[in-house]
């Protein structure tokens, strides 16, 4: 699948560092040359993951021509306002996967202006590939990538990688905007393996989570390659809230239960590999776990973003390394990361999102997933995305890879929303994205529901107990109904829905 | 975690069938005085899965035996009445994981007599040695295993592995059933590779579905044989119902389906690795196979269980071979089986189950999975345990482990149950195992719903599609009720449940 390095100039793992941004004899263009090449129905192949590293110029150019368009658009994860507001008021995006972070695309999804579907990280590349979104691909196949560096039949991907390795491969013809405003020197992050194709892919050749030798260019064929476009336009990355009393809570409760944990179970006597979920919670947990105490082992992050918390760990020395496939920082963070590329680079390994989120590396470093939700039912069923269960927020993302995979499943959440008008706790949820098998622990700023071993009716009384006070009475009345329905996993149906509609 | 191999009859891969069935001094044991060493709080790891190759005199005789024990099982799967019936109608059972196959230990979890969770079979091995049962894991752990041949520090598995491995290594004493009934050439078809914890487990190492170099010796440390009992009781194993005109249209949709995929999917240019779940319908589904033109690729069986009909389709030469960790055959074809257990070693291959359903090999070969379910909902969320969405049948078993990690992912279920009464596609599954994400066709005897890239309104109707034709109208009026609420994934919480409360 992966064509040899092309040219003299494609960067190698001795010289990872492109000589220059523009690595040979190119088709340089305009925005809008480049948007003239996609026809009026196409499928664009995006980079961008954890709202960076996605191409802004193309897309606003599409949006903002004449031409009617129909679009499947395809990101690795979150891309900005350019591509998920530009082409959704232009009327031209008319299928989405796998995440609509942005509230245009959102409310797009949820009103039926667009067909969106969520889909896993770490399956999405292998999809793209070989027909998993079969229905969705349609027209021509056009890779639209954020690089700091391209050549003929190369580039050097910029904030985030994503699933650019896979879609430039998959795509009829590839587009790339170099970006100015991100330091080439980013390429000492990127290790790009890319993956043969099933049965033939052998085990990912990874014994450490840090490691990695296969350097930091995505191949693909030269043929393919119809516009370079340039550009300094900056990522519009992320912004973290402040850090709440709530999220201290819960990280304080997180950060008991993992000093615990590591003391007691043998699994983690030699290392703590850790993934937190993406967002403003996850970003305070991580920060939080300089307060853990994690005796002599190394401590790493083997996730998909790294946040603002990580480089405080790293720049404290409590952090090994972090391995993910996006640096989600926001605009401070990315500034402090820019200055010091070089030294970061020593200790932060970008890698494709099918092999940063592969659930074979997950299981293969017994990896502590730590991940949020919108609400958590009884019984331990996650829903991750779907606010009364039918409105979609962002998608499953790469919580899914994790929660499955992970060695030790954690869900950290607030007990209640809206302000503490609504239980994050709830008899049953309409949406489920990680089941009852899947999440083990059950973290709120009540406590902690180590829900290990437990039946489904002892999982139910362990997590009224970290539900909000408020709350308790009414779910142990709803935990006694359903106790006198009967079955293993106990219900009162006409009044389960309760909580999600708001008249319980 | 594993000793050297003990003694001088410890079979080796070069000498594959152990010369004698009691390989050195032994602590022999009668069933009761075995059964006198279980504590009366003890954990019992049991052998077993596909309702074979499970201990039956040991659990027979702590049934018996007057003392009132408070026991948590664990076996590998499925498992026969001496353990499922005796133990529960004994009052000796407290808890049990992660399956419950038995019509006795399922009413006593539904009841709430016994605590019972189920679980992801390629996760319990790790659950068992690592802590992720850990309140279930109560008193001395003690395994109980089947073999056809012991020694001091090794035995070899009769008719399926399980987790038999992991189990020998985290109990604290191990007590082997040595069954005449079985013959000691099962031991040709087992590999066993242990996997070590991590961070230091290594790639499972298979590049061929059938490959294996590890011998069928599970080796323990000797200090821990505490008795081994002799029997030659058979296997109580699954009885298959007749097949079906509707098991026969379900199949016939399937087949039409594969064939098409088969010759669109460049993935399936190579090779076909295929996996059907355990039952009645899998094995339907298995034998009509050999109607299914495949071209000139070999077909392999990578699952879970040898059932009936695949003996069929290697009979007839129309498999490669296949990989399991059971045979689950019936009384008829273990006769055939023991009849010309060398013949047939030579394509079938038993693994430990955490291999056998491992998610790396899964996703390595690229396996096409085909489970069944208890309903659909109309995103393509699968309840495969839960009649109602609250009593539960079995277990997810693997299930989910193939669901979730196969290149494509098929469900197929008849449209109805209870004689049509009951449609088995619904608007909300009050339980589900298998999430929206992993299940990418939906096959019954009406026809083949492909999910792959459609959004979910898109899928509700390919799904209405599929279903009883005497329910379609009712299903599309609760998607026009669910749609006037908005959403991407749309409800109408208050009718949601008509179905599973049968008054719709």
């Amino acid at each position: 699948m992966t064509p040899a390095p092309s040219g003299p100039t494609a960067p190698t793992l001795d010289d990872p560092v492109p000589e220059t941004r523009l690595g040979g004899d190119l088709p340089i263009a305009s925005p809008a040359e480049a948007a003239s090449l996609v026809p009026d129905t196409a499928t664009l192949l995006v980079s961008g993951f954890g709202g960076v590293g996605y191409p802004k110029l193309v897309p606003e150019a599409l949006a903002a021509a004449d031409d009617a368009r129909e679009l499947t658009v395809v990101s690795g994860g979150g891309v900005g306002d350019e591509i998920d507001r530009a082409l959704v008021e232009s009327g031209d995006m008319a299928r989405r996967y796998p995440f609509v972070p942005n509230e245009t695309s959102r409310a797009a999804a949820n009103d039926g202006r667009i067909e969106f579907h969520d889909r896993h990280i770490s399956r999405l590349a292998d999809e793209v590939r070989f027909g998993g979104l079969r229905a969705g691909m349609r027209g021509e196949t056009i890779a639209v990538v954020e690089a700091v560096a391209v050549g003929p039949g190369w580039l050097v991907p910029s904030t985030s990688i994503g699933h650019t390795p896979a879609y430039v491969g998959a795509a009829d013809r590839v587009i790339v905007e170099v970006n100015r405003a991100q330091p080439v020197e980013l390429a000492q992050v990127h290790d790009i393996h890319v993956r043969d194709a099933p049965p033939n892919r052998g085990p990912i050749p990874l014994d450490d989570p840090l490691g990695g030798t296969d350097g930091p260019a995505v191949r693909f064929d030269p043929e393919k390659l119809a516009a370079v476009v340039e550009t300094d336009r900056a990522d519009d990355p992320y912004e973290f809230r402040e850090v709440s009393a709530t999220d201290e809570a819960i990280a304080g409760n997180l950060g008991g239960f993992l000093e615990a944990e590591l003391d007691r179970n043998p699994l983690f006597d030699e290392a703590a590999n850790l993934q937190f979920g993406v967002g403003s919670l996850g970003n305070a947990l991580m920060g939080a776990l300089a307060d853990v105490d994690f005796g002599d082992r190394p401590v790493s992050y083997v996730g998909e973003v790294v946040q603002d918390g990580l480089l405080d760990m790293l720049d404290a020395g409590d952090l090994r390394g972090a391995s993910a496939t996006s640096l989600a920082l926001s605009a401070e963070g990315q500034e402090r990361l820019f200055d010091d590329v070089e030294r970061y680079a020593e200790d932060v390994v970008l890698r494709p999102a099918d092999v940063s989120n592969a659930p074979e590396l997950i299981d293969r470093f017994g990896v502590v997933g730590v991940n949020s939700a919108v609400e958590v039912d009884l019984y331990g069923n996650v829903n991750a995305t779907h606010i009364g269960g039918t409105r979609v927020v962002n998608g499953i993302g790469g919580g899914g890879d994790f929660a499955r995979n992970c060695r030790l499943g954690i869900v950290a959440l607030p007990s209640t929303a809206v302000g503490g008008d609504v239980s994050r706790i709830v008899p049953l949820t309409p949406h489920v994205d990680h089941t009852e098998h899947d999440a083990s622990v059950i973290v709120t700023e009540h406590g902690v529901a180590d829900l290990r071993g437990l039946s489904p009716r002892e999982r139910a009384e362990a997590l009224v107990s970290v539900a909000d006070p408020a709350f308790r009475e009414d779910l142990d009345a709803y935990r006694e109904r359903a106790a006198s329905e009967g079955g293993n996993t106990p219900h009162d149906l006409d009044t389960a829905f309760s909580w999600t509609r708001n008249d319980n």
